[in-house]
């Protein structure tokens, strides 16, 4: 636990990014640092809970955790990609942001029926991506087994979107 | 070798993706496939040479690859990232593209003087972003170690702009 800690204590946050008003929760330096990140991925295995057999890493910093994830505990990863990024898309979902709409796609032909998939991104705020991931992992017929962020914002109650999946941080702000 | 082979061989091709007249490489069949992803970490792993202290990966297929294999060989990763994405710009480059330019950043502080960076993407065509990717590390006094891909689409060219710096394809097509 004193390693997690210290781990996450390397984020920093910037006032104002991406806009005015947003404090921004940078993960960079955890990312650089290797026992920090071995933290990280060891308190995702710790909370994630019995056997998920694949990763769903959310574009585009859920990209780098989710992957760290996968090769350390030997499972695959899919990429949950933001539209018109993926040559053969399977499911799509499109949902609200606070100002119009987003969508995400995931992949043909690569989540198996009833595979149990571990879904994973970097900062869970308002939980409309990491709601839109579970869904699409549902529609391609795999079993959500979890949701695992680094950082939750309890202020902004994403757990709400996310209700009947388990949903770990490894911080709550 | 056998291994390698395989894993590759889940790559799919997909014609006129994104545009018309591209030829479009989709990995990720083999992301998803966890012996697929262990053999391609090592096989960056037997060609990066000795002693990479730090991976750069490369927004966006870069970051499944790099940060794969930095947990997997107990090293840290620095996203190199499109204009915009990150909130404390280290280093700043833009690059031509066929039609126009991009730019890609680095963080601030994370990449130590001297360091030993080896450089991810999963594609090497033009060499443009690759090129960027080095000059971005060096601007932040690192040293690149190497550049590594999955594949390499030869009739591009990539390597030429890529001089001085050692290149390592898993599969050149």
């Amino acid at each position: 636990m004193g390693d997690l800690g210290q781990a996450l204590d390397l984020a920093r946050t910037v006032p104002d990014f991406p806009e005015p008003g947003i404090l921004f929760w940078d993960l960079t330096p955890v990312l650089a640092d290797a026992p920090a990140m071995a933290a990280v991925v060891d308190g995702f295995r710790r909370v994630s809970g019995a056997g998920p057999e694949l990763v769903a890493a959310i574009e585009a910093r859920g990209f780098l955790f989710g992957a760290a994830y996968a090769a350390t505990h030997g499972l695959g990863v899919v990429p949950v990609r933001k539209a018109g990024k993926l040559p053969v898309v399977g499911h799509r979902v499109e949902y609200r942001l606070e100002y119009g709409t987003a969508t995400l796609e995931v992949p043909g032909a690569v989540i198996q029926p009833g595979q149990r998939v571990l879904v994973i991104d970097d900062v869970l705020a308002t939980g409309g991506t990491a709601a839109a991931a579970c869904a699409l992992v549902e529609h391609a017929g795999g079993i959500v087994a979890a949701v695992c962020v680094v950082l939750e914002i309890a202020a902004l109650n994403g757990r709400a979107r996310l209700r009947g999946r388990p949903v770990h941080a490894l911080r709550t702000l």
